[in-house]
């Protein structure tokens, strides 16, 4: 059986309250129908975790790694060149080596000079946005000289070649970014349905992070503003992309997976944005309102139609599970430590106990959290409320059932402090991990590069069996 | 067509955020499949609408006035003999009046003298609690005097009876009510299923209130300890009713409503209880989180199946709601100020344009917040996290609107000034309405009753076409 085909659509921003599905749609003024269809079609997820932030969850998704170790703990520092370490064996480029061809269309955000781009990273095409979401404003806002500063641009890319700016990317742009990247999306459904490869598409979108500009024919659509217009465009452009799968007869031979970055932004500025729905917390801090996001999955035949999961699923998963429904596990590469889990057994209903037990949470480069079965130790407080994000040291962590406390609220450390236990082992064995494979720095000087990672890594990437730093465990 | 049968189960504090079809369910360690199917089965409201404890909901379901009007704005207090006054007509009166038998299996707590007692308002036959649910405990706390003060009972009436107490309620008998009332509904349905009249049931189950209890059988259920498996007792209880309809024959006979009557308790000595699911909130506000509350509707063949509603409806609306789909409108009183309003449509598939735009919410006897649309203006503050339940007296309203912002984090009363144009009217006909029929006083003084309620009340009932309180409009 020839593997199946994947598409990822990565939404920007959208919290675990916000689809129907997950108890928002009408609720949120934003009725979310294709995406709730999908989720009776397949699997819906409401375990499943991200990482803090944007850049992180993405480096995680592709490599399979915390990125603590992959130098892309935090979004990428405008100004600062920076990026996944070309030594990363990122997923596309095992899908690429396993035999599939690759496409990114959206936001890639891993990345900003040329070495650490994403046709660099097994993508043989490329057309988005290359950084957050967010500069589309800066020419708008007062001090903004783009004489001066980066101009943010759209991007474009194919596999050997420069990736090169297209397009101013600004409040005029904005609003058609997601109709582009849907059409490119489309047309490459159509184009490789029937190839003799299968393909892997990501699809991150930038919908519905701000600046949130519907499209002029979602403007309106709704009586909740722009956010909820949105909203209901990302519907329907996911609803698009299901179309061409449907319309190319490949229905059943795609995997698609449908998730969200990271939690809630709640930022005084904006106003309300996405909602964490039954969970505290927002973008910026580890309570399950940030850590939860939703996902579904469907594969007609293979993933349960209808199915619910609550077991715990990292955003890291994706890298060994996909490798292994592609049929590409011999190519997981163990020179490295993986903190990616393989979860087909749960995705194909095989199983209702998932292989993961537990979860570390970091803010940056700071181990905030860790999720433990039900329960979860807060090593630091946030008061995350109508965008405060203060951070608070603690004399002794705080530890909350998730379950029976699903807004965090009631510390239970007394009288389980039994749960040091699992909880000592799970940190000893991350350090261990550490000290035989110590993190790549952000700036890129890792084991078999010296000095400045921008002139040295064109040269850097040690020759192996994957083509992809075989060095990493030293 | 011979009007249906109505089953109204009322549970007792469980939260939005509970059942698996509000996005609770598994995510909270407490599966609900009955409850799940039944919503599948019929119409699943999301914003429904209850009042500010038990008490209050109990009073505004059973005579379709704000508590306000009716002395029943606040719990019965212990060891003050108060209830619901003797000429408010109940809506199991205007039932019986149109036909039906009445009966209530469950909790009451709307009286604590023998004229204030279920039997005493239209039902037939009662077994339960008479007050909250919180006296079992009574006996096992330090300082609690049973020979000094009202030892909490179980209860028995017959209509035309008094009413009697036939065992004690306290922590050995408190794990088994739920099974009792249920057995007990189940043997009523069963008796009345063929009978020449419809029957108007009503179930206020004393499940998930505190101490909760989980029948033995329930005991250790699930992972989520003693609350986790009361709630899988609950949805198992009000499967074993829905089993007894099914059984009996008469399911497409029979409306059945499933609601709950105030919103999660945060008390710090009680740890985590129900959940508000993605609102703000909790028991002794008047934040989303208390006012809404779960609430399915099934009736096979009329209410449609898979349905969900997000238009404003409130626990009042059942007074007039029922009343017509009983065939009984005729019946509905125009001496009084009713504050129901008939959601029939709605329920009925008919309209997604419900017939009420806004809401008044009382705690106690104070005017806390008003609904309009997706619009809620808060005349006080309160601070409920983790069990604080500060009141904060505010100098200028706060706007919130709970479709963007669920959590009411987000102020927007400027620069929405304009809505006070609708607020200000909403409220200059409540206190026109309030000129025209005073209050009842909670002690029973109103028009017609002179001196003290309970030594007046026995013969207080003016005459009328319906036997109940025609002087109301005075």
């Amino acid at each position: 059986m020839k593997p199946p085909n994947i598409v990822f659509m990565l939404t920007d921003n959208i919290g675990y309250g916000d689809l129907g599905c997950y108890g928002g749609g009408i609720t949120r003024g934003a009725p979310t129908a294709r995406l709730d269809a999908l989720a009776a079609e397949g699997m819906r997820l409401t375990n499943f975790n991200v990482e803090a932030e944007c850049t992180p969850t993405r480096s995680a998704l592709l490599t399979g790694r915390m990125p603590i170790r992959t130098g892309c703990h935090r979004v990428i520092p405008p100004g600062i060149k920076q990026g996944l370490a070309p030594w990363e064996y990122t997923l596309p480029e095992l899908l690429r080596d396993a035999g599939y061809r690759c496409a990114i269309f959206g936001k890639w955000h891993l990345g900003n000079v040329q070495t650490r781009m994403p046709t660099r990273f097994g993508f043989e095409e490329w057309w988005g946005v290359r950084d957050s979401t967010a500069p589309a404003i800066y020419g708008d806002l007062i001090g903004f000289d783009p004489d001066e500063m980066d101009n943010p641009m759209l991007w474009e890319g194919r596999l050997g070649e420069p990736c090169v700016p297209v397009q101013p990317y600004n409040l005029e742009s904005r609003p058609f970014v997601d109709s582009i990247i849907t059409e490119k999306s489309v047309a490459y459904i159509h184009e490789h349905a029937r190839g003799d490869k299968p393909f892997f598409l990501y699809i991150p979108y930038s919908l519905v992070h701000h600046p949130a500009m519907p499209h002029p024919e979602f403007k309106g659509r709704t009586r909740g503003g722009d956010f909820a217009d949105c909203m209901v465009e990302c519907d329907h452009r996911s609803g698009q992309v299901l179309d061409a799968i449907e319309e190319a007869g490949i229905a059943r031979d795609t995997l698609v997976v449908w998730a969200s970055d990271n939690g809630p932004v709640l930022i005084p500025s904006l106003g309300p944005q996405a909602d964490s729905g039954p969970w505290r917390g927002c973008l910026g801090t580890a309570y399950e309102g940030q850590l939860r996001t939703p996902c579904i999955l469907r594969w007609p035949g293979r993933v349960p139609a209808g199915s619910v999961s609550d077991q715990i699923v990292s955003v890291m998963d994706f890298y060994r599970t996909l490798a292994h429904l592609a049929d590409a596990g011999n190519l997981v590469p163990d020179d490295r430590v993986l903190d990616s889990v393989d979860q087909s057994e749960v995705f194909l209903g095989n199983t209702d106990k998932g292989p993961r037990e537990h979860l570390l949470c970091f803010i940056k480069d700071e181990l905030a959290a860790i999720k433990w079965r039900q329960f979860k130790m807060h090593f630091v407080e946030f008061q995350p409320e109508a965008g405060r994000r203060t951070r608070i040291s603690l004399n002794n962590p705080q530890l909350f059932n998730v379950e029976q406390d699903p807004k965090e609220e009631w510390d239970i450390m007394e009288p389980n402090t039994w749960i040091a236990e699992p909880i000592n082992v799970i940190m000893r064995d991350y350090h261990v991990s550490v000290a035989k494979c110590p993190h790549v720095p952000p700036r890129g000087a890792g084991p078999g590069v010296k000095g400045d990672i921008h002139a040295e890594e064109a040269k850097a990437t040690p020759a192996s069996a994957t083509g992809k730093g075989r060095s990493l465990t030293g």
